[in-house]
């Protein structure tokens, strides 16, 4: 039978996932006070152009403003959890495809990539202490997506 | 340790996601019976220009005319799982590959979108009972897969 | 409250999906010798051009060949595990970007199709002790991978 411990860790590993992916789904459906069940309150997010951004408030206003106008779906697969104690360790990959539905020609653009993320055990459930994202590749025309590009 | 409730639930949330990644099975071997193993007898499929079909056997008869010569990979991610009892509500993300491979130019269609599923437990392990699809996007060409098309 | 058994299936199966993604991990960070942690000393790789390959020194040299000068994402989905005591099957599907980037004009080719594995547990926890991979589409600029092509 499993240990206290293996059995605390499988619902952890799930659980981890889950916030991972809430993180997409807050993007996608633009909720983005769903931000706050994702990052600690003091949360970082490294993601490209935006730079880093600490604290779901300031994410939220950083990703609404990249996202303004722009139909999303962050796909999140390859999850890799590692956890050790009340500190956990989570990677995915990411491909995320941007529409601007009015654009004429080509309106997409995909950004894909990994994150890598650092998390803690709080007495609300996981949360994401830092996310980082490291880009693989992308296609499609980053008109339909300005907010991708370097600030400058 | 985990109580009976949550050791439970861990289960049910792997079963559920197994239901929802037999669907596409089903469509992408066309193991049409295999239906029987997804949806309740009454269970509902709502997916755009098929509508909403009820039961595996309809919906199988819906899913396989518009499939017809079509080859289909139905990439399923960003499950989202919340167990109450004996129901419980799955989401995921869907990205369909579909390929004409008979077709000169570009032979394929994408539609992407977001699967919201009902389920409820059954002696036979969970079931969908309403399984409606919303599309994000699609790309590629509508003409490699005539049956995403509104009916006209 | 779940038996012995199912407690263990729980946790075979979560590890089992994480040798799958090992894999990917090992291709996409050209971390060779991480394929020791994910197939037997015999492990078999039948992957199209490359033919079948034995062991994991043998299959590192045949991918770390073929992949040379290629960014890659293997992205893995619809994971499905099947667990009888010391033995286990894995189906997942796979969308593989290969990027070249040095390259003008289309610089990427995709293969997708479904892996189909079988696993041994092992004093070092599951390892793969076959993995096909069958195409389902490609799409892309061939020459971007050369070694997805058959050799001639």
């Amino acid at each position: 039978m499993l240990s206290v411990d293996q059995s605390r860790e499988l619902a952890d590993r799930l659980d981890i996932v889950d916030v991972a992916i809430r993180y997409a789904t807050a993007l996608d459906t633009k909720n983005w006070l769903l931000l706050n069940e994702v990052f600690t309150p003091n949360g970082a997010l490294a993601a490209g152009p935006i730079g880093e951004v600490n604290g779901p408030t300031a994410i939220a206003a950083a990703v609404a403003r990249v996202l303004e106008g722009v139909t999303t779906q962050h796909l999140n697969a390859n999850h890799i959890v590692s956890v050790t104690g009340d500190s956990a360790t989570h990677n995915s990959y990411l491909v995320a495809r941007h529409v601007r539905p009015e654009m004429s020609g080509t309106n997409w653009y995909v950004v894909a990539g990994t994150y890598s993320d650092r998390l803690v055990r709080t007495e609300q459930g996981w949360r994401i202490a830092h996310r980082r994202l490291d880009v693989t590749w992308t296609d499609g025309n980053p008109d339909a997506h300005p907010g991708a590009a370097p600030p400058g």
